[in-house]
């Protein structure tokens, strides 16, 4: 299996725990719990594909990409309680597979046709779909709205990998340097809790 | 009107009755039961046809797959308190069109090329997907997450089907083993109230 | 620059403050307000363009389409109790961006192969994707379901635009009586606030 591949399946792995564990904490029952993970794990690789025109999307030309969010949700599901409690590595890993996700999205949308700014943008929704289509299954705000410092650093992984790739970068180099800024950023943010910034003043109505 | 036309819009009507009650005790205006009424009634396979690839979906090339849904929508507001008080025979329907959106639906994943596990997960998002917008856009938790059993005859139903006809069954056979398992699943678990398992234990955090 | 392509832009930046102005009243961060401007004021499009198999959609061709939703998201988190106080007049310009949507989408759709039913109906899908987006991100029912007469206008001028263009009529003439229609009765609705009928009689259950 090529390493890409490989780093992949622990992307999507690692998300769809994240929304397993969501799925768990609303109380929703074991098919819940899997589509959460799926819809977590394969979500916004799914939008991505459906906006450029990539249909079907990989996921689904290729059945390890769905056994492996199942595997996740079966597992979250019977140990919740062990799961629950390495959350904290489980966001580190999350760091790694949005890296993964933004950088991929993006290189992906380039080779597609499209221009840096819309690449970009579709590597930071490769990156953070998964997680929004999660919290509006599970009925509530998507958290990367509330202050959580996630989306910029797809934003910007995402913008480098598609500047160096354009500027005549090799692939290996644009997606390392893209991939390195949004894992690191964003497990600063996790280590020091930055949050982004809110409204200002009394909000009119 | 070939049989299968006909199964077709009786299914997507059944489908549209849910959405314009949940739409009805919401309180939502006219408009709102028209479009929940069309949501729940078409909104699977429009996201089966848009993951696949089958654009433009075939209700928005054939008038009367709009009719259907708009028909039941404004007799559902009209005469709700008429049709609520039939909601178990709508219930028994619903089934009906659970089973036939299942096979169909996998089995058009299967004409488009898809391998036999994304093409039985298609033929579940057909059935199931119209009712998760439905809850979506009414701003509640998905039904099909709370313990109802509803998903799992479906993926059966189009399991089996898929399986059925890769092994060189006859596409009617195929079809209505697999309808027929989803059906007597799904009519046997609203008789008996059978639920789905929910995570055990108490919640880490 | 066309004139259409002003038309288009202006109508993007108001539907944008629109969703700006959702997301600061949700107290979202400033990544949330820039996504629901993003969302609000391309989603209709996007989901339009999704729907008839026009991808990638065009806004993700046109570097313009993606400025203009940041610019209106950014100048509503910096000012946003002034852009409050300027709510009236957004509702006009939206009337306007609404009007010019609906007509826009239908007579895309119907480039695009839909017949005249369908079409319509992605004229109004145009008109009002965006918000109905918007709503399901900041965690409310749309808008459009709640009384609000703002559905029905994009889809009577939508259906203006296709029956006329079908009839022989020239682009421009359709385009400006069904905008018109669809223009006029909105602006007409807001100021005399015109509700759309809600169900009679209490519901069932």
């Amino acid at each position: 299996m090529p390493l890409f591949v490989v780093l992949d399946l622990v992307g999507i792995f690692v998300f769809a725990i994240s929304g397993a564990l969501v799925a768990v904490r609303k109380d929703l029952d074991v098919f819940g719990v899997l589509v959460l993970a799926g819809t977590t794990g394969l979500g916004g690789g799914f939008l991505r594909d459906v906006l450029i025109g990539a249909t079907p999307p990989a996921a689904l030309a290729d059945w390890r990409y769905l056994v492996v969010p199942v595997v996740a949700g079966a597992v979250t599901f019977a140990f919740h309680p062990t799961v629950g409690r390495m959350e904290p590595a489980v966001n580190v890993f999350d760091a790694f597979g949005l890296a993964l996700f933004c950088v991929a999205g993006a290189v992906k949308a380039v080779e597609y046709g499209l221009g840096p700014a819309p690449a970009a943008l579709m590597g930071m929704v490769t990156g953070i779909g998964g997680g929004m289509a999660r919290d509006l299954l599970a009925g509530r705000v998507p958290v990367v709205f509330r202050g959580e410092l996630y989306a910029t650093p797809a934003l910007a992984g995402a913008s480098v990998a598609v500047l160096l790739e354009g500027a005549g970068q090799p692939l290996w180099l644009s997606a390392l340097l893209g991939g390195g800024l949004c894992l690191g950023w964003r497990l600063i943010a996790v280590v020091r809790n930055w949050q982004a910034p809110r409204p200002r003043g009394p909000a009119s109505v």
